[in-house]
């Protein structure tokens, strides 16, 4: 499944040499494919239903403003052009709400695509051959929210697929989901260390991790859960900024956070960082990205990633002889 | 000058090897240098007033949830540990608001610094050698806006430093700046091309540049200028979001930007990212880093940085021995 938007020519050539389902995010995509790598025989589309898309008062989402997809319009006439150009079949894919906690979001998602996939196949014949849910199943960054419940989830989607799509004629259709935050977000944290206090205005911990190992806090002001290794059951009775190194006053892990008495060498684990956390990181002020550990099941841990080191940070400089070692 | 804040060991230490006048952050760090690099004969000392810095009413700082410097009690406090551990000559330092477009920031900050120099003389007898007024001082990055006047700055700094430092017996301390933002931000620019536009529920103009190359936009919602080649002069009577790759709807130059009517293979100029623009890329969504290129004065350029490659984002997997070919 090849989901991208603003693609460059020679990314749509790649993605039909490897065979993907390319998801075609515009209407004017499709003489710009057919140019570069071609129109297939399967093809999936990208939907913005526009407006807000308000599934409960805790979801929300914002189409309307939303560079991702097509209108209704586009989509009837996309799958016309391209029935012409030889497309078989289609897939439909849209993404309209980000992080969701309830188990709302994705059946009424689901609906959205299931009637438009049941009105395309009744008013132009389509075949359609996969809905693409995609994201948006959200996880609790936060220790007082609910993990959404999947298999409720699951069995809201398929009530919604029962009463629309099989009516249809459409109870073939694949379901697709691209549910990444779920599933790998939990599973990773960042470990740090506490390598400074500071008493000034506020009460601050400085670690030796920054926005370059995980920024969404830095970039959405977001929440990840800290605990500290040891003093897990400790009262949280002090209240702390947590901070990285960065010289931007953004480079904040948390503020005002309840957390225990907190000692230089405490481990530090920032929760949650498994999706758009090593992926998100940068080299600001010339940090380093950090290495990645895995650690199995069986208690054994694995290095699946080296940390940086200067040499990388220069790497794209090497050609220019620089004066200086970086071993 | 060494400025940082949650420093590691490491780098006190290398910053001792390499002789860097070291701009200590916080008093915490005193017996932290001692240990790792030892205490220095010159030193600096950053400080932060609390509160609110408010200057003019498009000038304002909030050093009060800010996580750099010291408190003026702990300056002193700091003067007098540091002493006794064999510091001869002191350095001030202090940052109080980002990106001033008035000619009062700067001297403000210096009245700041200066008092608190002549106080430390007065009071402790301290030597006082330098006062760095740090950076702050802005670029106009909106056409609207006037550039500082560096020369009216640099006037009424002098006659802050005559009214306080010479009365005080500091005539002869020298005065440093970090001007970065001033001086390299209007010199460089992101050349992108639009390669994708798309009529929606807004109207976008897709590059083949994203936040990969410029993260304030996205970051920070900041304003960047944008022209296209060959249309300076035409009316900018069509309004478009300007957007990269990213699967991140923050990816967007520009937000409903009155633009000349912009044809696929325009280029397009997204101004002042000399500062804040490659040094705050990441590679998000596996996006690579672009080349930099040196326009010089006579008009020959000359490639300073080569543009990432797939080897260098997976650089360090590389160990992992990857089953395809990165070239």
């Amino acid at each position: 499944m090849f989901s991208s938007n603003e693609t460059p020519a020679g990314e749509f050539e790649y993605a039909r040499k490897l065979g993907a389902i390319i998801n075609l995010d515009d209407i004017t995509h499709i003489p710009f494919l057919e140019a570069h790598g071609g129109i297939p025989e399967k093809i999936c589309l990208r939907f913005n239903p526009g407006g807000e898309f308000s599934v409960s008062p805790t979801c929300m989402g914002t189409p309307g403003t939303s560079k991702f997809g097509m209108t209704e319009a586009q989509i009837y006439e996309a799958v016309e052009q391209l029935s012409k150009l030889g497309v078989k079949r289609f897939g439909l894919h849209a993404f309209l709400a980000s992080n969701a906690l309830d188990n709302e979001y994705y059946p009424a998602n689901a609906r959205v695509l299931f009637k438009l996939a049941a009105n395309l196949h009744e008013r132009l014949g389509a075949d359609i051959f996969m809905v693409n849910l995609s994201g948006g199943v959200g996880i609790p960054y936060r220790p007082e929210e609910d993990m959404p419940d999947i298999a409720e989830i699951g069995r809201r989607v398929q009530k919604a697929f029962q009463e629309i799509l099989v009516p249809a004629g459409l109870g073939n259709v694949q379901i697709a989901t691209e549910l990444g935050r779920f599933m790998t977000g939990p599973s990773g944290c960042l470990v740090a260390m506490a390598i400074h206090e500071k008493h000034i205005y506020k009460e601050y911990i400085g670690l030796d991790a920054c926005a370059a190992n995980l920024m969404r806090p830095a970039m959405y002001g977001a929440y990840h859960h800290i605990t500290v290794v040891g003093k897990e059951n400790s009262p949280c009775d002090c209240c702390y900024d947590v901070v990285g190194s960065l010289c931007e006053n953004n480079d904040k892990f948390a503020e005002d956070r309840m957390l225990p008495q907190i000692d230089i060498g405490d481990r530090i684990i920032i929760h949650d960082t498994g999706a758009h956390g090593f992926s998100m990181g940068y080299n600001y002020n010339g940090r380093l990205r950090s290495a990645e550990l895995l650690l199995r099941a069986d208690g054994s841990v694995q290095l699946i990633r080296r940390a940086e080191t200067l040499a990388d940070y220069f790497a794209t400089f090497d050609f220019a002889k620089l004066p200086f070692d970086l071993s």
